[in-house]
């Protein structure tokens, strides 16, 4: 019933992609699950170093004997303005003293090594065969695309436009991850402005399923089974599902983001640029509104994000969601604390009884 | 295959709702043929005095034995600050001169007469017989909601939320519209600010579906037989199309507003608060860009609303989309300019496609 292209190409039962959240989310058992259960476990390895790479990817393996992909985050060129920074200290440092944390100032990221990284990382998915590489917050370079597909990597491209989803055809993609508006976490957008990138997926699907003849995978708000089928509707061959599989008994995510997510409801979330430095779609907390009013002037992504962690890592430490990164998609209410294998199960019996309903 | 709670409510063949968009895009000639097309045309009254309404109610039962509806503007409470007023024409009156056109100061909405107007357009909904009526921006008073049921015309409500669905629903309505983030024209939040209101319809639908008993209708982004299948896989019971209908031959959208949209793509649609004093959803143009920096301080909805008037009206007569509002939602790529009768017909056959292809 469920078959079709994406399940082909990525040689999956269903076509369920487990959305690659970075910093800790996606835990070995999470991704091994989702493969294990039909769908594709995808590591979040954003923000890993080569070392950590290889280790999880040969970790997974002893798992599951099934396909599971891995993401990268693209970088792009940003700037590490002084008085930029300043600013950003200025509003943090209460809180730094408040958590009793510090900010080591050598550990600030500069463009060259960031880039450094990346090439590395690409490096260890070639050696470690990893079977499928998807990328967000631009394309990559011609010459990487290039060289993972001469070996046989499926590379999957991430778009919030027409535009942008063109551009990853162009580049060579063999599939695009759309991100509706709904969706929690980063945007990824590269062309457009965060303020253009919003389109809902009722929009954002069958304008980009008309623009482009790559297969396209939906992702943001899509929750179980009336979500998936609603995206095959609207053309989509596939869905990439990030919030429901991070309150998964499997997941890595603090128990307290998961609590947050459970409890919360539609009109809870919000996009902020404060925690980061790139906008990002989590549920309100008390960081997000003090530093509401500030958060078009502080340093761009990734700088923001290493001045903010410690105040986040201490807040997670001490179960305190006001000053954690509480990322969500629009549908928390949605959300259940279960296992993959439930979640999976549930997705594909709704997904019947719809198409049985129509 | 369509038949469901909401199509014998209505009494339509199909679950097809024209969104009832005000500022005469709602010519009689489309009212009718979306009601003779088998779904509802509606009419939408808000700024219209209760003589206009009683006379293309008149008109619309000369072109069809139908049902219909009308829509109405719920009063809110508005101040018309003089600090705010000023700085507003301050701002608006280069253009005016430039457009050579003039604001009336005695022109300017008062909080009492809105809410005059508003009941007296209730007495000719109830004279007149329409048999069906719809709200948008907020609940009207209980008294209100009962006196129209007991005279058997049926309710529905506008929400952004499930929030605000859960009001409807409290209030007595006999269904709701759900207007995700991709909507164009007047955000319909009531108790939720606007940013809060901007839930897409991927998560907003089965969040409200699950909250509610009555049946829900999606608005926002949806053009086709696509999006109108995708809607009911979330658990809608219906669909009300905008835009889709605004480029129609029967629409009375000015020309070049028409022809805007059909050449605009999905990343071109931004939310603005300078045109009315409410937020809403158009292209975007030289009058929302340079204005955006100060949308924040103008005075609220219909103040702002009647300060921008004579200069909409002026870049309307002159064919320069530059200060018009051009309303829309995100999917403009997927509109096109045909007749109702054969927009309906497409929709309905992609609709049995789409289920064919599942």
């Amino acid at each position: 019933m469920l078959a079709n292209k994406i399940t082909k190409l990525l040689n999956i039962e269903y076509p369920i992609i487990q959305a690659p959240m970075a910093g800790g989310v996606t835990t070995s058992k999470l991704v091994a699950a989702v493969s294990n259960s039909g769908g594709l476990g995808m590591i979040g390895a954003g923000y890993m170093d080569p070392n950590q790479m290889r280790e999880q990817i040969r970790e997974i393996r002893q798992l599951t004997a099934s396909y599971f992909g891995i993401n990268l985050f693209v970088p792009s060129e940003f700037h590490a303005a002084d008085d930029e920074i300043k600013f950003a200290n200025h509003l943090l440092q209460p809180l730094r003293d408040q958590l009793n944390v510090q900010i080591d100032k050598d550990d600030l990221p500069h463009p060259k090594s960031v880039l450094e990284n990346f090439y590395e990382q690409v490096k260890i998915v070639i050696e470690e065969k990893v079977p499928i590489c998807s990328f967000t917050f631009g394309v990559p370079p011609k010459e990487v695309v290039t060289e993972l597909k001469e070996h046989d990597i499926i590379l999957i491209g991430t778009a919030t436009t027409v535009r942008e989803a063109v551009e990853n055809e162009k580049i060579g993609m063999n599939a695009v991850v759309v991100q509706g508006s709904e969706a929690g976490g980063h945007r990824g957008n590269f062309i457009n402005d965060y303020q253009e990138s919003l389109v809902g997926l009722m929009s954002l699907i069958p304008q980009v399923v008309d623009s482009v003849s790559i297969p396209v995978i939906a992702a943001g708000g899509i929750m179980d089974g009336r979500g998936l089928m609603a995206a095959i509707c609207l053309g989509a061959k596939g869905v990439q599902m990030g919030t429901a599989f991070l309150t998964c008994v499997e997941s890595g995510a603090h128990k307290v983001h998961k609590e947050a997510i459970l409890h919360s409801n539609d009109d809870q979330t919000v996009l902020t640029r404060s925690i980061s430095g790139k906008w990002a779609r989590g549920i309100k907390n008390k960081f997000i509104s003090e530093m509401q009013e500030h958060e078009q002037s502080f340093p761009d992504f990734p700088i923001q994000n290493v001045l903010t962690q410690p105040i986040r890592n201490a807040s997670t430490a001490q179960n305190n969601q006001d000053f954690m990164s509480l990322w969500s998609g629009q549908s928390p209410r949605l959300a259940k604390n279960q296992t993959v294998e439930a979640l999976m199960k549930h997705i594909i019996a709704e997904a019947k009884e719809t198409i049985e309903g129509l």
